[in-house]
């Protein structure tokens, strides 16, 4: 294992023994790989491989050699010789997963999808669009809504992260309150397997049920069964008007309950986004800057977006404020009056997990998901874990379908805020599945989680999957050590 | 095989020789099931079992015994007596599906779930259900609506087939074009697999991303994976207010070419159904009783609905007629005035199926899908074959997301027309795929569809599945005869 070395200044001793490896494990693969790829679309150099060590988990795994292929029959060739040669292949879209998920924590090669990245047809007609893996899920909405057409699922990182990562993961984000996540909008797969067959799923209809659904089998398999070469998605009209609505909350208590109730009141919001007190502190200087500045008092905040037409979407809003100001449950409510101050809002609720480092250098971010009215009680025993293990924890996220970030903050090289730290999690995860949760909503297993696992599968689902992982994947090629554990 | 005897008298001689076969092959297994299940919960009588013996697809196979477990265990303990014994198992949910998926093909145990129907718990708060796969569809709509929540998919039948079976054909309905087909509404399930060994997948949250989407696989696999004992749904606020349209045309091709335009203009109709003028015709009585009626040269139908808000459905009601008035395509629009009105046009709507048979004694019936604004030209072809072939065919159906139903109309007894009936439901496949569809939209492959699965899946994919049942059900205990060719 060649773990977190590489920005381990004390590790440093091990970059010279990985590159021997390579050299020495590699050479005939890495000639082989070149004639299949070319020398352009083959990374063999350390600060090359150096680019593709890391992902958003925080860890790094320096890869043997790195590919960038251009065409579905080039991944068709890698995965051949992979599966002759029994290397490790590891898909890799933007790197902007939390759980490790395009690290090559066994070595072997990373295919990045960066120049597989066409939008190759966009059907406005029959609202689909069909891409590579590669392209930029912010880029592509930005295409569509041109066409006024949207592609709902709205990670953090969309600016970054590639639809063929997102597939992968099942990514979600703040509108699947209202919309869904990734498995909701792809439709029909091109995967090349294990083999390097290259082969078809799904349809490109709306509807389908022509044999078993390998297209879902496929989303949120982490790059374990197969790996994706292009997507069909499905795509809705563009909602032509939004508003946006930030409530502060005097207590954390009274903001998390009174999520359900704008649900269970038949609001369908396409953003129900949350914020504690630490949350809403360490985006500060974002939220400074509104004008009015927002309460003193705040405590935890809520933001709330409606969209759709113009008409529905000003009626939507007066109901709601009218709704809000019937709660008990004092807030504040304010309503963004331009488009500037909305970005302003978006900002700081998207600024949070890269400026919780700000408190701690380290975090352990975990994306799990709750019923919904089962919050108030997990963002309680955070707060009892913080104060019982003396952590700093975060928690925000997407309320409205229970899915909550928590991030636990810690400094690695103090080791018992570490420890505590991993304690944490642990008693996290345990009560977050004793409330009837899951331990990831759109984050995915990857490394991070394999080991939680069995909490959360009965023992049969597990050896099914685990079967299904033998079957689709014989010598364990494709993306080994994610999801199950060692 | 003792395909379609049991109907035809002059096949009448092979009774007494499947009571015989069925004596000699099964007398200590019978003893068994007896024994499992107890002698109220097994029927073995010829009578008990010929009311097990057909579908709506028009076909018949006497099964060998029926089980009518009422608990998981029980169906448990049926799964690893077949195990053992390796006799087949199907499993029938109300028998109202179109693709033969209950029949018993080749023989063996039917298993119908008929008194597995509590509705186990719901949860407004949350917006999850809990229930038995033999709970009758429009019955669990009916004991949500009076909590104010809904559960979409409406397959015409849903006032009798039910919830399991939907779950394995992934059954659709008129709300799809909004809201999407049964597998958007599982999250979760309880399953006995082929070894006996029940298991559980899925999540009760909104979201949930941990390990493969063994929920997914399962819907839709029309009983050839595992059998479900139990289904989480997630349900939605109960749309408060609906309006509905009725479309009238002078021609096929204006009816079929407005259906494209209406979603890209951005509406979004919870229903977008259409009826050809034979489809029409059959349905005459119903339609007439309109006041006023139709008129006269009423060629085509559209039935466009808005649901949600009071206050939206209004202005979206508002809106569709003016966008309707501004078309090219000249038609007389009609609103509902009254819920009786919309009653009957339902009732119009949903009585097509079953009333065509006026027509002829038997149909070939089809649920193709294309993209939406290829209809026209399926539609197009379809009056080509009837002309060609001198057959009467109807087209209807959920023209809003192409899928839409052809009914093929012929008399088996007349060989010539049987053989144009069959002539024809080829070249529609073929057409359809040529046009970027799929055979099924939401009737699944069952028997009618498997010669035909190599035309539409990629030979990788097709092992890969046939690997995926054989992986699950190594005997080929699991509803054995569908999907796969034999």
């Amino acid at each position: 294992m060649y773990a977190e070395f590489f920005f381990c200044p004390e590790k440093r001793w091990l970059l010279d023994r990985i590159s021997i490896i390579v050299a020495n494990m590699e050479k005939k693969i890495i000639k082989k790989l070149q004639e299949a790829m070319g020398q352009v679309n083959l990374l063999t150099s350390l600060e090359e491989r150096s680019c593709y060590s890391y992902d958003a988990s925080g860890q790094n795994f320096m890869p043997e050699a790195v590919a960038l292929p251009e065409t579905r029959e080039q991944v068709a060739a890698l995965l051949r010789l992979a599966n002759e040669h029994r290397f490790p292949v590891i898909p890799r879209g933007a790197g902007s997963g939390t759980t490790g998920g395009a690290l090559p924590v066994q070595g072997g090669l990373v295919i990045g999808f960066s120049r597989m990245k066409r939008i190759v047809e966009i059907d406005p007609e029959n609202m689909i669009a069909v891409v590579e893996p590669g392209v930029i899920t912010g880029e592509l909405q930005a295409a569509l809504k041109k066409q006024g057409l949207m592609y709902p699922p709205d990670p953090a990182s969309l600016r970054f992260c590639s639809i063929g990562g997102n597939a992968g993961e099942c990514a979600g984000g703040p509108s699947a309150v209202k919309y869904g996540v990734t498995r909701d909008y792809i439709i029909g797969l091109e995967v090349v397997l294990a083999s390097g067959e290259i082969m078809r799923t799904g349809v490109r209809t709306e509807k389908g049920v022509v044999g078993y659904d390998l297209t879902r089998l496929f989303i949120g398999s982490e790059g374990t069964l197969a790996l994706f070469t292009q997507l069909i998605l499905r795509l809705l009209p563009l909602a032509q008007a939004k508003t946006t609505f930030l409530l502060s909350f005097s207590s954390l208590a009274q903001a998390t309950g009174l999520v359900a109730k704008i649900l269970t009141a038949g609001f369908m919001p396409c953003t129900l986004e949350y914020m504690d007190q630490t949350a809403v502190q360490v985006v500060g200087d974002q939220l400074d800057r509104l004008t009015p500045p927002l309460p003193e008092e705040s405590k935890a905040l809520l933001l709330v977006e409606f969209d759709g037409n113009e008409g529905e979407v000003a009626r939507q809003g007066k109901l709601f404020a009218e709704f809000v100001h019937q709660q008990e449950e004092g807030c504040a409510l304010r309503q963004a009056k331009t488009e500037e101050e909305t970005q302003e809002l978006w900002l700081a609720r998207r600024s949070i997990a890269p400026a919780c480092l700000s408190l701690r250098p380290h975090k352990i971010a975990e994306d799990v998901v709750v019923p919904r009215s089962r919050i108030p009680d997990l963002v309680q025993l955070t707060e009892q874990l913080a104060q019982e293990l003396d952590l700093i924890i975060l928690t925000f996220g997407h309320a409205g379908d229970g899915n909550i970030h928590v991030n636990i903050m810690v400094d690695k090289q103090n080791q018992e805020e570490y420890t505590n730290g991993l304690q944490a999690k642990e008693w996290l995860f345990e009560r977050v599945l004793a409330l009837g949760g899951t331990l990831s909503g759109e984050h995915g297993v990857g490394i991070t989680k394999s080991l939680f696992l069995a909490q959360e599968l009965d023992s049969t689902a597990l050896a099914v999957m685990q079967n299904i992982k033998a079957l689709f994947d014989p010598y364990n090629i494709l993306n080994p050590g994610k999801i199950f554990p060692g």
